[in-house]
């Protein structure tokens, strides 16, 4: 009698997420001082956390015997305020993977298929997986989402489409009309989840204005987070818009405490901080300058972002990447999203970005 | 076309979990201060958490825009160390209600059955639903699992018993040797989930000695939180041990993330202190029994305690649960748990239950 016959056969099949390296497991693995090490790993937001969102956590730290409100009542307020949204149509997870989670767990039966693209966020496989469905994985055009071949890829038994707009980890971005046009020509008891995980980092008119297409689109699944620009990875805060109803449905499977109390109180005030978003922003934007005029120099291509990291391509990747963790600086290998040529690196601070390219430059 | 036609009828059918009302909820509604609410409603820990946690939060605040370490290496070293328990065969939840979730996430098809008592924790029907499993529901004894019943119950559908101990809402206690008793006579192709929450609030020759049983049932799973008397409520995090095959399988399931840093740090630190765990067992006898001589004063009959909450019975019960909440203090009903007749107490502060007993007395 194994253990495995007792488990559903598409669970067996599972093959973990691979997440960046802790900087605790690396000093573990080499030896290593923490206060060595670079870790440009995660598209963390390397300025922490916004200062207002540190405050709340200190005011609210002796209450953490109690239960979360499991209605996020005060965050709920917060984002619809913020985004000019519905409460009814909002739902708060343990981070955005949660959201993602719940569309899946909310949505899915076996055999149902599910359209992303080449290269996407490896969470939209893991989550389809988990429930039994088949994950329908469309070749990318330019390291980005083909659109149109996702479209000609939809059968009787496509339940649902995932898009991330920047997407993660090639950091393409799709135009907002062409978005929005291939919306409305998508059959409605069709799901599409738009991950925009990375909106905060565009600048002006790359903006999504997808919010405002909810009323317009009810099969439309917003999910964004508050692990990047906002500083609160650690703390596990994100939120899904849609229709009131579709949240109706995702807060029955929801787990009733699944957002800790710091995590709610401390999204609400990051959320007011717009102060340091900007900054957030504006430091990417010269980081992003630095890292591409370095791997220029040394003829290194690399994939234009719309995000807060570039993904870069070098010979024998993953040699460089166990060179860089030798050196103290973790980046991320991606050969598990089909792109076994590249690696990404988070953009960091300046002189983190220059231990990078220093070491980097030694390797190579 | 609707909404609704598209999600798993199992999915419609949920009915959300009611928790206790967070004392913000109330202040608005009923346009009281704060600070005059006294919450016996949840379970908490009336004295908060651990000194020592709180420490280790102040001083990992800071990490907060960190993404946590996927494995939790120290508090799966910290837990496997205090427990003697196999490290493999441990896995991190986001309370223990996320490791209750993904036993049935791992295990559960479209209709299997599992089995747990009437009156038991709400939860296992919960996640029971969700995956199209089909709840079957064995009479109590006397407000304890009827074991013999529960037995009885197993079909060739069976994949998985819950078994709560010391259950919640009844504080009722299974002894050891028949739940071994049990155990044994279970087939091994049936998994058995024994949440053990309250555990730590059992006296000597109670508390549960199931990390033993492991290599003897390899179809064991046990689930412990620390949002009791650790008092982590708020921050979500508990565990599950079991034979590490099964470990394994869970792990591909969860949510990469699941375990947020502060509350992987503070639960390191909660767990070493084993003063603030005594303290808080001797302050819940004092108010187990000052409750009790309440309940006998005013002839209200009420179910003997194992845990932190005590249900009694009382005319009217909705009604007195509202009246309750009017003067400030919120308890919980148990309607939902077939016991109409009933409302639960947590055991709060000498003076909580004092305000509680006033206020019942009044009512009455």
């Amino acid at each position: 009698m194994s253990i495995q016959s007792l488990i559903p056969k598409y669970i067996c099949d599972i093959a973990p997420y691979q997440g960046g390296k802790p900087i605790s497991e690396l000093a573990r693995e080499y030896n290593l001082e923490e206060s060595f090490i670079v870790k440009l790993a995660s598209n963390e937001n390397p300025l922490g956390m916004s200062p207002k969102a540190r405050e709340v956590i200190l005011k609210s730290i002796d209450e953490i015997y109690r239960y979360p409100d499991g209605n996020a009542f005060k965050l709920k307020n917060a984002v619809s305020h913020k985004f000019n949204l519905n409460p009814d149509g909002l739902i708060f997870g343990n981070g955005s993977n949660d959201i993602l989670e719940l569309t899946a767990r909310t949505f899915l039966k076996v055999g149902d298929e599910v359209i992303f693209s080449q290269h996407a966020f490896a969470v939209y496989s893991l989550v389809t997986q988990v429930m039994g469905a088949i994950g329908v994985k469309v070749p990318a055009y330019n390291f980005s989402h083909d659109l149109s071949k996702m479209f000609d890829a939809i059968t009787s038994k496509t339940k649902m489409i995932f898009i991330a707009n920047p997407n993660n980890p090639t950091g393409t971005l799709i135009l907002k009309n062409e978005l929005k046009a291939f919306l409305g020509k998508i059959p409605q008891h069709i799901i599409v989840v738009l991950d925009e995980a990375y909106d905060e980092y565009l600048d002006g008119d790359d903006k999504s204005v997808s919010f405002t297409w909810l009323n317009e689109f009810p099969n439309l699944i917003i999910s964004r987070t508050f692990s990047k620009a906002y500083g609160l990875a650690g703390l596990r805060v994100g939120f899904g818009a849609s229709n009131p109803e579709i949240i109706q449905f995702m807060n029955r499977v929801r787990q009733p405490f699944n957002v800790n109390n710091l995590a709610q109180d401390a999204a609400v005030a990051a959320l007011l901080d717009d102060a340091f978003v900007t900054e957030s922003k504006i430091l990417n934007n010269n980081g992003k300058k630095q890292l591409e005029s370095a791997f220029q120099k040394l003829n290194l291509s690399f994939i234009p972002t719309f995000g807060n990291f570039i993904s870069f391509k070098v010979d024998k990747a993953s040699q460089v990447y166990e060179a860089l963790l030798k050196a103290g600086i973790i980046i991320r290998p991606v050969a598990n999203y089909e792109m076994p040529d590249y690696l990404r690196v988070s953009i960091g601070l300046k002189e983190e970005n220059e231990r990078f390219i220093q070491a980097l430059e030694t390797i190579i």
